[in-house]
């Protein structure tokens, strides 16, 4: 069974999280970079918004009393709009007030003292949903998408919180050009290669301003660099240490 | 914190299995495929060799008492031996006697019942170190690192556990010729993405053949996927549910 040894970065979301474990795409890539440092736990799935998105959270991030026993979560990404804006009588629609609400609940259940999953260490961010290629997908509305961006933002200013808005850093990679998003989505919703690398170079720009403290370059090794291992007496280097610097 | 939802695959091992975090290398690729079912653990040390294993993995992998809180590890690799068969007097270099004899411990303190560490329910499977081009890396011996690739397959034999022999796979597709090795090895020591695709290949095919209850197309989502929500009352089926097939 799997110890609790290393911390953790969880990401919540829908399919372009769940899609994170694509080559190149941004949980590889912060696996990679947080290597023996935090371990990403993706939490996306694909169709989910954010009505369905509370019930689940409420069971995928651990109550207090049992956050002794799970790694902690040391930064959370929160990433929908992409289905809750699919136009009614869709199920996956959520109108745009309910969505900035249910937002709001998913962040106060980690940073209200009086939640049950309250996690002061926890550092969130928000993402907003990418512009919509309607030239590839045509079951969403491009200005629908813009406004649940919007929304996330909104949310952001009202919780406080950092938000990675990629709608607007691919919009402009575009040349605002709706047919040119087809480089940043492989079929007008989902994320490709390069559009992942916008994600994660905004995450990491924030985490390095915003939450500078657990940027990986800032962390250390939970288990010793090999040629630091004492070669006389190994087991006496080999303990498990916090990432995070005293 | 991250609660306890999903089940997990730990990866044990040296800078092979590290690397296993680059896009299209095997850790990429097992969560890649079992995302929503299994989580994957990567801990891979760079550098480190068998002696320096076990007293990590006394630490990583969890014991008896503390199993009920922590996910259960349904496959664990473990992959050593590519710095193990370092020349002495390398602090590296373990000798192959001792190397067959930590492998075995590591084994056992999973399969022994009377281990602290007892978990008959995780399916282990051996991997051999890749063969060395000594042209790339010249501190290693090609003829020492196949006697260490031998010696695991011993280790299999006598543990009675499934060996992925990756020395002869690559070796075999490099035409046995070392120059050649330049496709599947980048450095000489460390694997390309073409390398690590006779890894996982050979990973899937001994899940298949020999615990086909934890292939990942045996398994199912953690949480519905989202058309099987009940959208009249959708809590009411967003409850977790084990991976594995009663």
């Amino acid at each position: 069974m799997a110890a609790n040894v290393q911390d953790a970065i969880m990401l919540l979301g829908d399919s372009l999280t769940q899609g994170g474990w694509e080559p190149n795409a941004f949980a590889q890539r912060l696996s990679y970079v947080y290597a023996r440092k935090l371990d990403v736990i993706n939490r996306g799935f694909g169709g989910y918004q954010t009505d369905w998105a509370i019930p689940v959270f409420e069971q995928v991030f651990a109550k207090q009393h049992e956050q002794q026993h799970v790694p902690k979560v040391r930064i959370l990404t929160i990433w929908y709009g992409a289905n809750d804006a699919s136009p009614a009588p869709s199920p996956q629609h959520v109108p745009r007030d309910r969505f900035k609400a249910n937002l709001s609940h998913l962040v106060q259940m980690v940073t209200s003292p009086t939640s049950a999953h309250y996690s002061p260490d926890t550092r969130i961010i928000l993402i907003t949903p990418p512009p919509v290629n309607t030239y590839q997908w045509d079951s969403r509305v491009f200005d629908v998408t813009k406004s649940y961006a919007e929304a996330v933002k909104e949310v952001g200013l009202k919780e406080e919180l950092p938000v990675a808005d990629i709608w607007t850093s691919i919009w402009e990679a575009a040349g605002k050009d709706e047919k040119s998003l087809s480089k940043y989505l492989s079929d007008g919703l989902h994320l490709t290669a390069e559009g992942y690398d916008i994600v994660f170079t905004s995450l990491i720009k924030i985490i390095g301003e915003k939450y500078p403290e657990v940027h990986y370059d800032k962390l250390q090794n939970v288990f010793l660099p090999w040629d630091s291992v004492d070669f006389a007496n190994p087991r006496s280097t080999l303990g498990k240490r916090d990432a995070m610097l005293a």
